[in-house]
Protein backbone atom coordinates (compact mmCIF):
# COMPACT_ATOMS: atom_id res chain seq x y z
CA UNK A 1 0.00 0.00 0.00
CA UNK A 2 1.41 3.81 -0.76
CA UNK A 3 0.84 5.74 1.85
CA UNK A 4 -0.76 9.32 0.48
CA UNK A 5 2.59 12.57 1.16
CA UNK A 6 0.96 14.17 3.96
CA UNK A 7 1.95 18.16 3.60
CA UNK A 8 1.95 19.53 7.11
CA UNK A 9 2.40 22.82 8.49
CA UNK A 10 5.71 23.51 10.61
CA UNK A 11 5.51 25.97 13.61
CA UNK A 12 7.08 26.89 17.21
CA UNK A 13 5.29 24.42 19.54
CA UNK A 14 3.30 26.36 22.21
CA UNK A 15 2.45 25.08 25.78
CA UNK A 16 -0.92 23.11 24.88
CA UNK A 17 0.75 21.34 22.30
CA UNK A 18 3.03 20.01 25.38
CA UNK A 19 0.64 17.09 26.03
CA UNK A 20 0.91 15.67 22.35
CA UNK A 21 4.32 16.13 22.10
CA UNK A 22 4.78 13.73 25.42
CA UNK A 23 2.08 11.29 23.78
CA UNK A 24 4.50 11.21 20.57
CA UNK A 25 7.72 10.68 23.07
CA UNK A 26 5.97 7.60 24.98
CA UNK A 27 4.85 6.59 22.01
CA UNK A 28 7.80 3.65 21.26
CA UNK A 29 9.66 0.99 23.31
CA UNK A 30 12.14 3.31 24.09
CA UNK A 31 10.10 6.23 25.08
CA UNK A 32 7.58 4.17 26.97
CA UNK A 33 10.14 3.24 29.50
CA UNK A 34 11.03 7.07 30.04
CA UNK A 35 7.91 8.69 30.30
CA UNK A 36 5.34 9.48 32.61
CA UNK A 37 1.76 9.98 30.88
CA UNK A 38 -0.02 10.49 34.19
CA UNK A 39 -3.38 12.89 34.42
CA UNK A 40 -3.07 15.80 34.30
CA UNK A 41 0.80 16.01 32.79
CA UNK A 42 3.72 15.71 35.67
CA UNK A 43 4.90 19.50 35.99
CA UNK A 44 8.23 19.08 34.84
CA UNK A 45 7.42 19.08 31.09
CA UNK A 46 5.57 22.16 31.56
CA UNK A 47 8.36 24.06 33.48
CA UNK A 48 10.62 22.10 30.74
CA UNK A 49 9.08 23.79 27.81
CA UNK A 50 9.04 27.21 29.48
CA UNK A 51 12.91 26.59 29.82
CA UNK A 52 13.22 25.77 26.55
CA UNK A 53 10.85 27.82 24.71
CA UNK A 54 13.20 31.01 26.78
CA UNK A 55 16.21 30.12 24.63
CA UNK A 56 16.90 31.58 21.99
CA UNK A 57 19.09 29.15 20.96
CA UNK A 58 16.70 26.19 21.36
CA UNK A 59 13.85 25.66 18.80
CA UNK A 60 11.09 23.24 19.28
CA UNK A 61 8.58 22.71 16.61
CA UNK A 62 5.30 20.78 15.53
CA UNK A 63 4.04 19.28 11.87
CA UNK A 64 0.25 20.09 12.24
CA UNK A 65 -1.81 18.41 9.52
CA UNK A 66 -4.67 20.50 7.69
CA UNK A 67 -7.44 19.35 10.71
CA UNK A 68 -4.89 21.13 12.92
CA UNK A 69 -3.78 17.99 14.47
CA UNK A 70 -0.22 17.95 15.81
CA UNK A 71 1.05 14.84 13.95
CA UNK A 72 5.13 15.32 14.72
CA UNK A 73 7.59 17.01 16.64
CA UNK A 74 11.28 17.66 16.45
CA UNK A 75 13.85 20.18 18.41
CA UNK A 76 16.30 22.45 16.88
CA UNK A 77 18.94 23.39 19.25
CA UNK A 78 21.94 25.79 17.42
CA UNK A 79 24.85 25.51 19.48
CA UNK A 80 28.05 28.11 19.45
CA UNK A 81 31.29 26.65 19.47
CA UNK A 82 34.84 27.53 18.47
CA UNK A 83 35.41 24.68 16.24
CA UNK A 84 35.27 24.65 12.58
CA UNK A 85 36.20 28.21 12.78
CA UNK A 86 33.46 29.34 15.12
CA UNK A 87 30.46 28.32 12.73
CA UNK A 88 27.64 27.09 15.16
CA UNK A 89 26.97 23.63 14.93
CA UNK A 90 22.99 22.48 14.83
CA UNK A 91 22.25 19.60 17.01
CA UNK A 92 18.28 17.97 16.35
CA UNK A 93 16.60 15.92 18.98
CA UNK A 94 13.66 14.25 19.58
CA UNK A 95 12.04 13.80 16.41
CA UNK A 96 8.87 12.20 16.44
CA UNK A 97 5.93 11.34 13.93
CA UNK A 98 2.04 10.02 15.75
CA UNK A 99 2.33 6.38 14.47
CA UNK A 100 -0.60 6.29 12.65
CA UNK A 101 0.87 8.89 10.72
CA UNK A 102 4.25 7.13 9.21
CA UNK A 103 5.38 6.87 6.46
CA UNK A 104 3.77 9.86 4.94
CA UNK A 105 6.47 12.28 4.33
CA UNK A 106 5.83 13.95 7.92
CA UNK A 107 9.30 12.94 9.41
CA UNK A 108 11.13 14.51 6.39
CA UNK A 109 9.37 17.49 6.20
CA UNK A 110 10.21 18.33 9.75
CA UNK A 111 14.04 17.08 9.06
CA UNK A 112 14.44 19.32 6.17
CA UNK A 113 12.97 22.11 7.66
CA UNK A 114 15.95 21.65 10.34
CA UNK A 115 18.35 21.36 7.88
CA UNK A 116 17.53 24.78 5.90
CA UNK A 117 17.24 26.50 9.74
CA UNK A 118 20.84 25.30 10.57
CA UNK A 119 21.95 26.88 6.91
CA UNK A 120 20.39 30.06 7.55
CA UNK A 121 22.10 29.97 10.94
CA UNK A 122 25.06 29.83 9.17
CA UNK A 123 26.21 26.25 10.59
CA UNK A 124 28.32 24.50 8.76
CA UNK A 125 27.21 20.99 11.00
CA UNK A 126 23.92 19.32 11.74
CA UNK A 127 24.61 16.12 13.83
CA UNK A 128 22.27 14.11 15.92
CA UNK A 129 22.14 10.68 17.82
CA UNK A 130 19.91 7.94 17.31
CA UNK A 131 19.93 4.89 19.45
CA UNK A 132 21.31 1.85 17.82
CA UNK A 133 18.39 -0.30 17.46
CA UNK A 134 16.48 2.04 15.68
CA UNK A 135 17.77 0.81 11.81
CA UNK A 136 14.97 2.25 10.58
CA UNK A 137 16.05 6.05 11.68
CA UNK A 138 19.22 5.65 10.53
CA UNK A 139 18.23 4.54 6.79
CA UNK A 140 15.76 7.58 6.97
CA UNK A 141 19.04 10.09 8.13
CA UNK A 142 21.01 8.63 5.24
CA UNK A 143 18.35 8.93 2.73
CA UNK A 144 18.43 12.53 3.79
CA UNK A 145 22.04 13.45 3.56
CA UNK A 146 23.44 12.06 6.97
CA UNK A 147 26.10 10.21 7.06
CA UNK A 148 27.31 7.47 9.86
CA UNK A 149 30.63 9.58 10.70
CA UNK A 150 30.30 8.87 14.32
CA UNK A 151 29.74 7.05 17.62
CA UNK A 152 27.08 8.18 19.83
CA UNK A 153 28.26 7.98 23.19
CA UNK A 154 25.53 8.09 26.53
CA UNK A 155 25.56 7.58 30.11
CA UNK A 156 21.68 7.70 31.86
CA UNK A 157 21.51 8.44 35.44
CA UNK B 1 57.05 4.57 30.28
CA UNK B 2 54.52 5.15 32.81
CA UNK B 3 53.31 9.16 32.71
CA UNK B 4 52.47 11.32 35.95
CA UNK B 5 49.04 11.85 36.41
CA UNK B 6 48.90 15.96 35.91
CA UNK B 7 46.69 18.05 38.11
CA UNK B 8 44.67 20.19 36.58
CA UNK B 9 42.61 23.27 37.16
CA UNK B 10 39.87 23.51 35.30
CA UNK B 11 37.98 26.75 35.12
CA UNK B 12 35.82 28.78 32.39
CA UNK B 13 37.60 30.19 29.60
CA UNK B 14 38.46 33.72 28.55
CA UNK B 15 38.27 35.37 25.66
CA UNK B 16 42.35 35.00 25.48
CA UNK B 17 42.61 31.45 26.02
CA UNK B 18 40.73 31.63 22.99
CA UNK B 19 44.38 31.16 20.34
CA UNK B 20 45.10 28.21 23.07
CA UNK B 21 42.38 26.44 22.26
CA UNK B 22 41.84 26.72 18.49
CA UNK B 23 45.74 25.17 18.79
CA UNK B 24 44.58 21.93 20.30
CA UNK B 25 41.19 21.68 17.91
CA UNK B 26 43.44 21.76 15.12
CA UNK B 27 46.24 19.26 16.37
CA UNK B 28 45.12 16.14 15.02
CA UNK B 29 44.06 14.88 11.48
CA UNK B 30 40.27 15.90 11.20
CA UNK B 31 40.81 19.17 13.51
CA UNK B 32 43.84 20.42 11.13
CA UNK B 33 41.40 20.38 7.71
CA UNK B 34 38.91 22.75 9.55
CA UNK B 35 40.44 25.20 11.56
CA UNK B 36 42.53 28.20 10.37
CA UNK B 37 45.83 29.24 12.65
CA UNK B 38 46.59 32.77 11.01
CA UNK B 39 48.21 35.58 12.59
CA UNK B 40 46.12 36.92 14.09
CA UNK B 41 43.55 34.25 14.90
CA UNK B 42 40.44 34.93 12.63
CA UNK B 43 37.74 37.23 14.28
CA UNK B 44 35.36 34.12 13.71
CA UNK B 45 36.76 32.59 16.13
CA UNK B 46 36.13 35.08 19.21
CA UNK B 47 32.75 36.06 17.21
CA UNK B 48 31.75 32.68 18.20
CA UNK B 49 33.41 32.67 21.65
CA UNK B 50 31.53 36.08 22.43
CA UNK B 51 27.93 33.94 21.95
CA UNK B 52 28.71 31.19 23.74
CA UNK B 53 30.50 33.13 26.50
CA UNK B 54 26.81 35.30 26.59
CA UNK B 55 24.96 31.36 26.74
CA UNK B 56 24.28 30.61 29.92
CA UNK B 57 23.70 27.04 29.16
CA UNK B 58 26.69 26.79 27.43
CA UNK B 59 30.09 26.45 29.34
CA UNK B 60 33.71 26.50 27.58
CA UNK B 61 36.04 25.47 30.51
CA UNK B 62 39.79 24.95 30.06
CA UNK B 63 42.32 22.38 31.76
CA UNK B 64 45.29 25.04 33.50
CA UNK B 65 48.25 23.08 35.05
CA UNK B 66 50.41 24.73 37.81
CA UNK B 67 52.76 27.00 36.06
CA UNK B 68 49.51 28.30 34.01
CA UNK B 69 49.75 26.81 30.85
CA UNK B 70 46.25 25.68 29.21
CA UNK B 71 46.47 22.05 28.62
CA UNK B 72 43.00 21.31 27.70
CA UNK B 73 39.54 22.13 26.88
CA UNK B 74 35.54 20.85 26.96
CA UNK B 75 32.54 22.33 26.02
CA UNK B 76 29.45 21.32 27.87
CA UNK B 77 25.99 22.41 26.69
CA UNK B 78 23.02 21.79 29.67
CA UNK B 79 19.89 21.16 26.98
CA UNK B 80 16.46 21.46 28.54
CA UNK B 81 13.56 19.46 26.24
CA UNK B 82 10.32 17.64 26.79
CA UNK B 83 12.38 13.83 26.96
CA UNK B 84 12.66 11.64 30.03
CA UNK B 85 9.85 13.81 31.90
CA UNK B 86 11.54 17.16 30.65
CA UNK B 87 14.59 16.39 32.47
CA UNK B 88 17.93 18.70 30.67
CA UNK B 89 20.53 16.53 29.11
CA UNK B 90 24.34 17.72 28.89
CA UNK B 91 25.80 17.30 25.54
CA UNK B 92 30.07 17.13 25.70
CA UNK B 93 31.90 18.63 22.76
CA UNK B 94 35.30 19.37 21.77
CA UNK B 95 37.29 17.76 24.65
CA UNK B 96 40.71 18.26 23.35
CA UNK B 97 44.28 17.84 25.23
CA UNK B 98 47.41 19.19 23.93
CA UNK B 99 49.51 16.53 22.46
CA UNK B 100 52.59 16.83 24.44
CA UNK B 101 50.57 16.34 27.87
CA UNK B 102 48.41 13.53 26.80
CA UNK B 103 48.07 10.20 28.95
CA UNK B 104 48.18 12.46 32.17
CA UNK B 105 44.44 11.86 33.06
CA UNK B 106 43.70 15.46 32.08
CA UNK B 107 41.20 14.71 29.57
CA UNK B 108 39.47 12.16 32.22
CA UNK B 109 39.39 15.24 34.83
CA UNK B 110 37.68 17.24 32.19
CA UNK B 111 35.07 14.90 31.39
CA UNK B 112 34.52 14.08 35.36
CA UNK B 113 33.69 17.58 35.77
CA UNK B 114 31.33 17.71 33.00
CA UNK B 115 29.50 14.36 34.33
CA UNK B 116 29.15 16.25 37.67
CA UNK B 117 27.86 19.72 36.48
CA UNK B 118 25.73 17.51 34.59
CA UNK B 119 24.38 15.67 37.52
CA UNK B 120 24.41 19.13 39.76
CA UNK B 121 21.79 20.69 36.78
CA UNK B 122 19.41 17.77 37.23
CA UNK B 123 20.21 16.35 34.10
CA UNK B 124 19.47 12.98 33.25
CA UNK B 125 21.37 11.67 30.17
CA UNK B 126 24.74 12.64 29.23
CA UNK B 127 25.96 12.61 25.43
CA UNK B 128 28.47 13.21 22.94
CA UNK B 129 29.52 12.15 19.66
CA UNK B 130 32.71 11.05 18.47
CA UNK B 131 34.51 10.46 14.80
CA UNK B 132 33.85 6.70 13.85
CA UNK B 133 37.94 6.96 13.82
CA UNK B 134 38.58 8.06 17.33
CA UNK B 135 39.02 4.62 18.54
CA UNK B 136 41.08 5.62 21.34
CA UNK B 137 37.97 7.92 22.45
CA UNK B 138 35.99 5.80 22.43
CA UNK B 139 37.60 3.50 25.31
CA UNK B 140 38.48 6.37 26.71
CA UNK B 141 34.32 7.49 27.43
CA UNK B 142 33.67 3.63 27.80
CA UNK B 143 36.13 3.75 30.47
CA UNK B 144 34.25 6.57 32.18
CA UNK B 145 30.75 4.81 31.85
CA UNK B 146 29.94 5.86 28.67
CA UNK B 147 28.20 3.22 26.06
CA UNK B 148 28.32 3.28 22.44
CA UNK B 149 24.19 3.44 22.58
CA UNK B 150 23.50 5.34 19.74
CA UNK B 151 25.24 5.72 16.10
CA UNK B 152 26.19 9.66 15.78
CA UNK B 153 24.79 11.11 12.36
CA UNK B 154 26.24 14.13 10.64
CA UNK B 155 25.64 16.33 8.09
CA UNK B 156 28.96 19.04 7.07
CA UNK B 157 27.84 21.66 4.85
Amino acid sequence: MTKIATQVTIRHARRDDVGAIVLMLADDALGRARELLDEPLPASYVHAFDRLDADPNIQLVVAQDDSGAVVGCLQLCILPGLSSRGASRALIEDVRVASHCRGRGIGEQLVQWAIAQARARDCRLVELLTHHTRVDAQRFYERLGFQRSHVGMTIRF
